[in-house]
């Protein structure tokens, strides 16, 4: 932690800043410059709020230097963790996943019908929303229950390992006993009370990033669940909100090299929800896998026009089988497979 | 709802369109351009999801005209709504609202202490919090029910009617027992099981805008709240995520004029958290003012640089005082007091 | 253009507007709705400016239906346009083009040593700013038209086109005389002088898209050098500002299918300055190739730890030859060829 | 500067790097970490580049401590800077300036109603734009120098001073001889070569903040006129690009405080540009006063709905006699006078 403290400080400010900081443990080197001083910090710093340093009307700025995340950071895990969802393993470097389904579950026939159509084109996971959160009240809000059961059936015809997102605290018994992979969606990802419950559960948690969150934080996020003891992370990007106005967010796929370099955790990869526009998701899903994503998460609906939610930005079975057939190819170039 | 389908959508399409809007109850107008159809929509369209009509591979837009909220919109309510807060009147153009108190409630000594110097300097209401949501799970994560205690212990002492935020829906119960007004905080304004909860209660919500949600959001959320049966709500502008580095979100105070446009809700400015830096509150605080604001949230600590949370945005007492008394005078120019 | 107007507007104000539109040459359909009333405006709406008829009173709200641009329009020019750099084309959806070179034209020698990697790497075009747009005036300014010439004298031995950038209009001739590709910077693609001017020259534009600009923006500068007469534009994305602090910039891959939809101009990208970390071009230019872009723009350096400029972000050639032949092996998956 | 290294860095290496920044003058302190290494960068470190130092592999993270501006500095310069306007102070805490006027000159009769209307209600200097930066290049473009010329006749009429934008160094000698106050526009604010010919006149600029720049970034371009030799610069705010559709931009309030403290530049906000909306300029103009803003710019017409450009933004003469009446008082409670 680099403290940069004014020049004109009175030496005993100097003394109480030094002592404050031995106390905790951490060794202190000064530096003094022209117009500043400046402190290096050493030793444990996470655990010491940069906003309270900040308020000593002394102090100019603060300035981290280590990453304040631990469980999540690659330098203290330096393999890929792969993680096991219903058999299907995703991160790892070799096999890229394709998580495939409908924004909402709408009846047992519609999820049967495309978890066949998933299956078939050699999709590995069927995802499906049985709780949805809706910008609007008036808006449909998801089967609940009933479309976990729905999802259940289709797993059990098709052996598609399940996803659906979990919304509130109250349904985490739900959703472990019935779900492979729980997902956070983007709404929720500083929903900090539901991360450290799904923190204790034994089902993998597939954590979204928020609509206009850092890195960082979404770091931070996945280190909420990693440090309750629940390690199976995947991390899930799916666009940032800009002021473009053509696509619905900006799918910002730097994250994937990125994240790589920062952390041990799989990354998966939502154009559908990104965009908001079924014509952009194949060649987003493309560079995705080109850019070196551990998974895709695609909408797939058997009839967008009539879905009952975001039927804009689902492909149709034929669409989605093609992005797998030209995904395995640009895999291969990079010396994976899907 | 305006509609632009592709000039060269076969008849039978339109035909559909116009047929499946005509079955909802809705009129249909449409309007021959040079490269376009368009068709207006006319009815109940806030039942309407847009990307479904999106979903139609004729429709090359979609847009809205008249606003999705209803119960927050001052088109059907055209009197401004006064929220009572155990007693203190928010809203309605009079009278100014102070909300003052730290971040987090540390100790019994340290509320109290704060709780008085609030009143005496002619605060309104009083501050607190017991649960916090922290970046880090590292960071101290609030008191807690403890926390709740001191605060109640503090308002049977000075009379100032307590805030606090709420972060899950297991502890609504407590909230609504001992709490004045239940605050959401920015990364729970989408949080919409929370919101429906709150829909139900007794007791007026405070509800923050999220970091990166527009006006429209932030009304949606609202009337989750209100379509739930309860329409004491009141908006609080914490500030939004920009690119800006020297501020910690941009503070917007765009939205007073604009909500009391767009709503009757009374509306209340929290420059603290916006900031992130005292040096910049009470110029803010008096911007609010003159702007409009029916209220104002602001941090107070008895000592910022030993605070447990957020110190570097905190006044002190004597500043405080300050920013009410030069607020008054600002008010009072504007036809309100303080 | 859609209008839409208060549901209490007097008549004489309604048929104002209505006139005022069928006056140039318009025609007004009106549809009444339970809560405000619109008007649908058909005919050549592009040179009525939205902000006129919003500051009327009884106007709530004006949306555009029709894109504002014309030239760069793919409705009226459904062919892609591909451009001709001295001998070189981009566009047209088969070959991949590939522009290397440094961020700064620094000596003869320098330049020379990169060009003959590039060209012997299988680069197609030799990029070197000589004129450089610097945040700080205490920063080097290029070599002006001493790097012109070096870059002159390397096209000369290589046989490469050459690219550099433009910024200001009293170096129009130079460039003009000299360079195969003028570029327009992120800075400057809102510097309507400079583009005016640019519209009335013989050579090729690559106009790279602002910091925060929209798609529609950066589309209606390329319409500002189009309606000049010069039609020889390409497009190119280099990220865009978002809070994100861990890259310089978010590279919005997005654009590519869209603006393939929007638009027929080529389109290239430049994941060099919207990541600015050498680390993530790689992955980041083979995601541009497998999305279908028909370029790259990436910088490279033969000693980046020592460059004049921008070292942070540059390949050296062992890595450029890297990305090339991984880049070859995707675009042919793709159907195309680099 | 902060330079942080990796552990694993061999120590030839760390030797170079030291060594490197001796032969700059500057003086180098190592911090040794658990997992990094960190140097502390003491010197002339203004004229270093960040980008370079980061090129290196070992280097994690490059962070600068002192602001990399000097002559905007209030650190190097600590009383406030008043600049002259043809005989109008602007700066140093006593006078608020209001500039009124609107977008475009149109034609000499509207330009002098305006002119007579502004100087009668208070206003201290007439705007009026002679060359307009258009979105559309088929938008009106503005008079170009027969605006100037009504301009300056107005002038010669009320006495009002006059501020106009300038778009390209061509025009540099005109508006030096005949406006009294040269803005440079947002789109113009890293127009790098425009700023180093405005560093050479000896009429005092007005610099508009860009679009979505950071207030640092708006220093260096101030710090771009004032190394040239012109220290007579007024900062002014008009709003950044957000996400939210309900207003143009998001007026950034906080940026007073802000400035005043990090430079000794006057500030004047442009309420009007800002929102784009006239029904929210009284209010955001009271507020920027009461934030303690130098000056406000707002656009005023004589007949805003057939004004030729931005007539949704523009103030009636009444109402903004209204705005400076209230002004005035709100001043005054903050001990200045308008």
């Amino acid at each position: 932690m680099i403290i940069t403290i004014k020049k004109d400080t009175p030496q005993q400010e100097i003394d109480k800043i030094v002592r404050d900081f031995e106390g905790r443990g951490c060794s202190v080197t000064l530096i003094q410059g022209a117009n500043y001083n400046v402190f290096g910090i050493v030793g444990d710093t996470a655990s010491i709020d940069e906003k309270l340093v900040a308020a000593n009307k002394y102090v100019d700025n603060v300035q981290r230097v280590a990453a304040p995340y631990k469980k999540a950071n690659r330098l203290f895990h330096p393999e890929d963790t792969v993680v096991d969802v219903g058999g299907v393993k995703i991160g790892g470097g070799e096999k890229v996943a394709v998580i495939g389904g409908p924004c909402s579950v709408e009846t047992q026939e519609q999820i049967l019908e495309i978890a066949r159509g998933i299956k078939d084109a050699g999709g590995t996971l069927l995802r499906g929303g049985a709780y949805k959160p809706r910008t609007s009240p008036y808006a449909f809000q998801g089967l609940g229950s009933e479309g976990i059961r729905y999802l259940v059936r289709a797993r059990q015809e098709t052996g598609l390992p399940i996803v659906s997102e979990i919304m509130s605290i109250d349904k985490v018994e739900e959703f472990e006993e019935y779900v492979d992979l729980i997902q956070v969606g983007a709404r929720n990802m500083q929903n900090f009370d539901l991360l450290k419950v799904l923190g204790k559960v034994k089902k993998p948690v597939l954590l979204k990033r928020g609509l206009s969150n850092t890195m960082e934080e979404w770091l931070m996020a996945a280190e909420y669940i990693m440090s309750g003891g629940n390690e199976n992370v995947i991390l899930c990007e799916r666009g940032i909100r800009t002021f473009e106005k053509y696509t619905r967010n900006t799918l910002d796929l730097s994250v994937i090299p990125l994240m790589k370099n920062k952390s041990h955790l799989p990354i998966v990869i939502d154009p559908s929800h990104a965009t908001g526009d079924w014509r952009l998701v194949e060649s987003m899903s493309l560079a995705a896998i080109a850019a070196g994503a551990d998974g895709l998460m695609i909408e797939v609906h058997n009839d967008p026009e009539h879905a009952w939610s975001d039927g804009a930005e689902s492909l149709k079975i034929d669409r989605f089988r093609q992005v797998i057939e030209k995904g395995r190819r640009i895999a291969q170039v990079i010396g994976r497979d899907l």
